[in-house]
């Protein structure tokens, strides 16, 4: 098989056959055809699409790419959940012990944060000296033993996608439905959850653009988890505005807390939508599993249940009894509106970015970052404003960053002189 | 600017701006953005098009990115041909003597065969002692003398296009209306001829699959000319069958002998047609444009002139009086007819790749190539033939790979038991 071949075919809008998407992925983790073919490949996936069978043929030969993990010694019902990115967003903090709490196993691998989105490992070492570096067998024994542990990814799994999201990132060949569905479907299924409940995002800052294309790319993530044999939904959720109040490692954990002591907002309400999910794929009623996630929460399990996940990790949870000592940076600035009118959007991604100016987030992979930036938002999209009210405050401990981030918070509220279309957070489910 | 943008400018479909084009050439040369950002890019420029302004704006952009060669000391009205490729075509070895007999001045730079395709330089190296590698002086000498000289290329001209063919050849990037027009072009610009008179094919073997594909390339190839200032037509032509009835460097030019000593064939008719369009495009009148040209060759005029320049360039011209001194290989074989018909197809590029085989063409750029390998064809497209008819004959000096060539040129030659439909050689003049 030569590679130009599979070029030309997938140019003149063709469907690969499962030996040519095989060939093709061998080729990338191989090396053995140059960055320049895989690119003029990836740009004509991009423009002519791909089948739903060649989608799903990808995602498997992607995830046969490295090291699959297996369940080992955890027992129970496995599951896990992926967000397709958003800002401000730490449902996982809240679900993870939730569902521990209602006897599942949580065994979650997390990334850390690039650019202007967050990683759930960042805001879990705002707790001092918490290990986000489990070994294989520290992971299963807390997973057994608390139901939920949260780690670093360590396996060489799914190299495959290291390298074409590497070239996919330089080469505007990230938005792809097949791609974006192949990506995540290869490392979900490269481990070994029995249940995977997926947030599919639209809006600022997401690489979906409208309702209708997330719905798609949902769908078809559903269609090969379950053809890979696992119980698999998506929730297509809106993101015309950062999903909790605020952005930055000690600020977000803070959100969490909140929630996990009764807050009601945004993060709580998908939060909890997202652990119902899991439940119901794991064979839970849909009405008693609401009652038990409300339950889990009101009754102070599920933070205790954080708590002990974090001390199993050997995190100082002090914290999690006194939000207060999760501080914010040295010097701040409000970000004042500068005429009356309402909210019709919030940039999250230039929420994000303004959290990587101060020092919050990273430029580069290995940027260290600084917990104690913070933007917190005062309004949200749909609230009504008025000239001179403060929009949001900005925490750094890098004085000299707080005018661009200033201007860039700034830019990122959308004020008109009419309410904007009640937009809701939950658009639809797809199981 | 950043290079990016561009691509993703082109896969929205979006045109680009002149400065971007100007830009995107400027990164081409300077090597200042990886080849797999260039070839996502080619995709999208394949897939997504480029308005008219788009590639006039790329051609110039292309033609500025080098040398730009000067008529000097060159007097009198320039002229220049080109073909986008095809089987046995010597063309050029025709009219630039018919042009030269009748007052124009035809300063041709030609290259060398590379696979399935034969070039210009090559042919004329079967009279021994040619030299292909004129100074600039002996050119504009030769030409203000004879009227007429073909080199090589010397002059570092169009460097942005070398690198984007080597890039475009290795991905699947070539057959783009617009990619092609201004690799063409901007060749042609690059140089001073007055009036440009191009042959547009279709067909096997060429890049263009129909005559509708072909006469969307050739109008906008016209446009750029015209834009630029010059004289430009361009004829669109069919390749169901190569234009002679021979491949191979001394089978070719026995060929050229036969058209210059009054021959009627496809290579005469398209011949004559190409250089009546260059002598009206330098303002005759096209009815006595005919009349001088079948008047240039009946009179022996133009092949004098032929062997004039061969002189010229150092060659012995002895062979344009004695054709039997181009010889052909020791070893011959015959293509018999295994079944009767009519013959519907010749597909040039698999005699083109017979004579590669041979040792008639070259693998790679610097390969040596035998003026002797040749292939005959004794029936063409249209033709009525029978089981145990000679198709072809086939000559090399190397004996060993006369069983694959055989095969080869066997399967070029698809028989039917009805007629095809009578496709004229010639299906447009764009002006």
């Amino acid at each position: 098989m030569i590679f130009t071949d599979l070029i030309e075919k997938k140019k003149r809008g063709g469907e690969l056959t499962e030996r040519e998407i095989k060939f093709f992925v061998e080729s990338v983790c191989s090396g053995s055809v140059p960055d320049y073919c895989i690119s003029a490949f990836l740009m004509a996936v991009v423009l002519k699409g791909m089948t739903f069978n060649e989608t799903l043929a990808l995602t498997l030969c992607m995830r046969d790419s490295g090291e699959i993990l297996r369940k080992g010694e955890i027992k129970g019902v496995c599951v896990d959940k992926h967000s397709t990115g958003g800002v401000s967003d730490s449902t996982t903090l809240i679900i993870v012990p939730v569902c521990a709490v209602l006897g599942l196993k949580f065994a979650k691998l997390s990334g850390r944060g690039l650019g202007y989105t967050g990683g759930t490992i960042d805001k879990l070492e705002s707790f001092r000296g918490f290990n986000a570096q489990l070994s294989e067998g520290e992971f299963t024994r807390i997973v057994n033993e608390t139901g939920g542990a949260i780690s670093g990814h360590t396996a060489q799994t799914v190299p495959a996608d290291k390298k074409l999201y590497a070239l996919r990132d330089v080469t505007c060949t990230v938005d792809s439905i097949p791609l974006i569905a192949s990506s995540v479907m290869s490392k979900k299924l490269a481990s070994f959850a029995d249940v995977i409940v997926l947030d599919v995002k639209y809006g600022s800052g997401t690489f979906m653009k409208t309702a209708e294309s997330a719905e798609e790319l949902a769908g078809i993530m559903v269609e090969i988890g379950k053809a890979a044999g696992r119980k698999v939904s998506a929730a297509v959720t809106s993101m015309n505005c950062p999903l909790g109040n605020s952005v930055g490692c000690n600020a977000e954990m803070r959100g969490v807390i909140d929630v996990l002591k009764g807050a009601e907002n945004d993060l709580a309400a998908l939060s909890k939508f997202l652990a119902v999910q899991i439940l119901a794929c794991a064979g839970w009623d849909k009405k008693e599993a609401e009652a038990a996630c409300e339950n889990a929460i009101s009754s102070g399990a599920a933070l205790n249940k954080l708590k002990e996940i974090v001390r199993a990790q050997g995190g100082d949870a002090a914290a999690l009894d006194d939000p207060e000592l999760l501080r914010y940076g040295k010097y701040k600035r409000e970000i004042i509106c500068d005429k009356g009118g309402f909210i019709n959007k919030i940039d999250g991604e230039a929420i994000g970015r303004a959290n990587v100016i101060t020092g919050g987030g990273r430029r580069k992979k290995d940027d260290a970052i600084d917990h104690e930036s913070a933007v917190l938002l005062h309004l949200r999209t749909g609230d009504e404003t008025r000239r001179g009210s403060v929009l949001a405050t900005v925490f750094s401990n890098d004085e000299g960053s707080l005018d661009d981030a200033v201007r860039m918070i700034q830019g990122a509220f959308y004020v008109s002189d009419v309410p904007p279309e009640k937009e809701i957070l939950i658009h639809k489910l797809i199981v």
